[in-house]
């Protein structure tokens, strides 16, 4: 059986424009495989961090490598606590008041335990699926992961506890007496978008770009794509 | 004497990919006035998060309000450490081998303590900020901020005591030998993208978008609008 629902409890609960979050899996998964860019909070001493890092989801475990891992590596033979946030900005919103002045955005609070990914299978295919995950079966076309690069490879896991997804996506909310004032609002909009692809320069000869990186077309957007790869990625 | 560089700690030193890494303010403001949604990570009984909220940044200062005030609201009267972090993603960076798969990005991280903004001129100036720094002398055509929405708007301010940007902006970094192989290896650029202004459906008529929001063309780049902004919010 899967929950559809992440428990609710203090850590997650939202307390500050709570009518716009949901807490079913189901939103939380969208918003989070939209994106490849995440943030992810951890403490070292006292110290909170609020690391950029890229990360994928298999179904209910976050996974991120990379930058954050040098710092945190004493920290996670054992387990630490972690948040892992994504959020992506929709459109900025100008009311006819300071006050409210907002954006659109659709946000996800992910939190659980980060642990080093210490056993080999696992691993390797977690090494795979950080290809295959945003580039569908792209890993069976590259030359293999050498035991030196798995070793240099530091990968985390973070089952989810516990999350929430939050979303503003509307135009303006003026006080209602507001409407009446001569003042421009209106609400523009955000958009992350894909360029041409740049070949490498020394691209061999005659290789062609493989039809599987059609997900990522040119002007098209990057929170489409990552969904398209990951529902693909997911089927596989 | 304003300090060119920010001092090299522990906290800030990039231990991994350190040649990506540089401590001047200047490089590191270009990236965070680039930008007008941020991460902050807090840590609250252990616990920490990472909130994704707008922020803004006047001298060496960084503000921000909203989402992540109520659930910190206790912390702040004494200070509490946090951290600032801001990410552009600039390109997805396909190699000829896993290991090599890279993105291109922008980041920049700041420590400090945040402390809550309770004086009330300061209050009132970051209250005004908030609305000019994004909409270059629109808070002068809003009616005026009421005594009840300032009572309920807190703002959080955090001097930067250290910070460092990293950057990643380049094509394919392969292994010599692997640039021989036959497999597409390429960039695929990633822009954030203004939209056309979608006028609020309740305009008093004859009302204009005022000028001043001519730094948000339609298609333009929501990086160069933002730090358009800022230069003139400085100058102002």
């Amino acid at each position: 059986m899967t929950v559809e629902t992440y428990p609710v409890t203090p850590r997650n609960r939202v307390k500050r424009m709570h009518e716009r979050a949901s807490y079913d899996r189901e939103s939380v998964h969208a918003i989070l495989d939209a994106a490849m860019l995440c943030h992810v909070a951890y403490v070292i001493d006292g110290q909170p961090y609020a690391t950029p890092t890229l990360f994928w989801r298999r179904r209910d475990t976050l996974y991120w490598h990379g930058s954050s891992a040098s710092r945190m590596l004493r920290h996670l033979k054992a387990g630490t606590p972690a948040c892992l946030t994504v959020a992506h900005l929709d459109g900025l919103v100008l009311a006819r008041s300071g006050f409210n002045h907002s954006a659109n955005y659709r946000s996800a609070m992910c939190f659980g335990m980060a642990r080093l990914v210490e056993d080999g299978e696992e691993k390797a295919e977690a090494m795979r699926d950080v290809v295959d995950r945003f580039y569908p079966g792209r890993s069976t076309l590259l030359r293999p992961i050498t035991p030196q690069e798995a070793k240099a490879t530091t990968i985390i896991a973070m089952p989810i506890e516990e999350a929430v997804a939050k979303v503003r996506a509307k135009g303006v909310g003026d006080d209602e007496e507001d409407f009446a004032l001569p003042i421009w609002a209106g609400v523009i909009p955000v958009t992350t978008v894909l360029g041409a692809a740049q070949t490498c320069h020394r691209l061999v000869e005659g290789v062609e770009k493989p039809e599987t990186l059609s997900i990522f077309p040119e002007g098209g957007r990057l929170d489409a794509a990552l969904l398209a790869g990951q529902g693909i990625y997911e089927e596989a």
